[in-house]
């Protein structure tokens, strides 16, 4: 089943404690893409300027991402953000941002793209993701992430946004302040209440929580000694889940099927920030998936044993 | 098999978004006890004051804890302590502590006492907790909880403490504090080297982590809608925890009871934070704590089923 994917593709220069890149290949879309790619087919739509060359394109092509959807801007440059992490990785600072050819993206989804059984909706502007969202009108499921600074100033659209798709993909403080609930299972709730029947709380290191009709599901993150550089690890994180469900968007969705995506998002968000920008994921394979999966599933089983005490 | 707990016993003056309470029955050993309680046989060891009465005793003595070993000091007060909870219940705002008869609490141990297999070092002075195990020598298993004050200001005993126990039971903030390491798996590691064989993290809303020799383990915290008073709630989870595996010291400690003992130390928690103070924890039964367990367990498992990239 195809899976399309809107978002941003950027140059990312990084600086963490572990050491900085400049210019690497980066952008929501491209974190996802390589992500989704090792479970389905995937197509990315997004802009690129004059500066996006052969060697960006060939690290989506040999994952087998399709990029006829790539706008490419003669004359533009493509969107470039600099950052640093200090020492607890946690937060990103931002040292520069410039939209540069992003700034005037008008997603144009090809007839390919249109058709697309499983969709997602990278963190771009609101009014974006509902244009996206009703020229994809076939998708069988939609998912969408955001960010702060559009629960600021574009609330109403995003909220308009939520109620068209199945699956909301947000950090935790995210959904805490888009519902103003500090208590993340009413924040959920709130947010199923407008139409998804998902929510997804990504938690950082800590993991993620599934909230659906079916009840609650949660994860804790991988365990890494080292974090190299966590940039693209919630689309990494995305790209494994909605990866995961578009393989099997031929099937009925069940809780049990959620769950196991999720599972996957969290191994590629692992593999993600082991090393700077896509450097792991372009790396690889299918078998280190499959075992950080099996590591994950007993990391986080336990027995159903009853308790007696003692008479 | 018999657990003794050496601790705080207090009374809490509370304020949350939810309400309010006035002296309530509270400190460590009292939280810890009664989660306890439920598991195993408790003995505390603590000091009060002139100011506790029956009723207060009373309580612990309903659930079964042997309260033999808390010292009554007569013409003093009990350890009061004031504090405040904002929106989001995370952080506690200490508005005022007045220590009274629990800073020159100096823990004397019975024969009954000292004879205990499992042992609790909740969170003191670590000169006083070293003292306490050198007098609780026969047991076979300990574990000590401490806090940030002791890290900054009593940092080599408390190491040496650390040195002397099986298992330490921190917050994940204080298990970095304490290494210096921001990365929560090399920080523990860093403490496993100082001679336990397990290090907890708790972490909050977001559950605990267990690591040992056998690897890593985590469970989210259990999900509620309300939490109206989080006081006391790590050392419930400490009083499941160490009260399950109590139950259990007869046995050999594999990798299994430790993990179902972390999902019981999860459920006293989470019950602990539903009403204030030992409100909830007070009219908790077995079958609830059963049925939680099991949900939790359901909260936590997904299938081993791997993936099969389309051709």
């Amino acid at each position: 089943m195809s899976l399309v994917a809107v978002g941003s593709v950027a140059f990312d220069s990084v600086e963490t404690p572990f050491g900085s890149r400049e210019r690497m290949l980066g952008g929501s879309a491209v974190h996802f893409s390589l992500a989704a790619s090792f479970f389905t087919d995937v197509r990315v739509v997004g802009v690129v300027g004059a500066d996006f060359g052969a060697g960006e394109l060939a690290v989506l092509e040999r994952r087998g991402v399709a990029t006829g959807d790539l706008e490419r801007i003669e004359g533009g440059r493509t969107f470039f953000w600099r950052g640093r992490y200090g020492f607890d990785l946690n937060t990103a600072h931002t040292l520069d941002t410039r939209l540069n050819v992003f700034g005037d993206f008008r997603p144009a989804l090809s007839p390919a793209s249109r058709s697309a059984r499983v969709l997602f909706l990278g963190n771009i502007q609101p009014d974006l993701q509902r244009d996206v969202r009703a020229q994809c009108d076939r998708a069988a499921f939609s998912a969408l992430d955001s960010m702060n600074l559009w629960i600021d100033v574009a609330r109403d659209s995003l909220v308009e946004a939520i109620r068209l798709v199945d699956c909301v993909i947000l950090n935790d403080a995210e959904v805490r302040m888009l519902t103003g609930e500090a208590s993340l299972a009413r924040a959920a709730r709130a947010i199923r209440e407008l139409g998804p029947r998902l929510v997804v709380a990504k938690q950082g290191e800590y993991g993620a929580a599934l909230y659906s009709d079916e009840g609650f599901f949660a994860l804790p993150g991988y365990p890494l000694e080292t974090v190299v550089d966590p940039t693209g690890a919630g689309d990494s994180f995305a790209g494994g889940f909605l990866g995961y469900l578009a393989a099997h968007a031929g099937e009925p969705l069940t809780d049990g099927l959620f769950r196991r995506a999720l599972a996957y998002g969290t191994v590629l968000a692992s593999f993600n920030v082991e090393e700077f920008g896509t450097e792991r994921v372009q790396r690889l394979t299918p078998g280190e998936i499959e075992a950080r999966y099996r590591e994950l599933r007993n990391m986080t089983q336990f027995d159903a044993v009853p308790f007696t005490r003692p008479a």
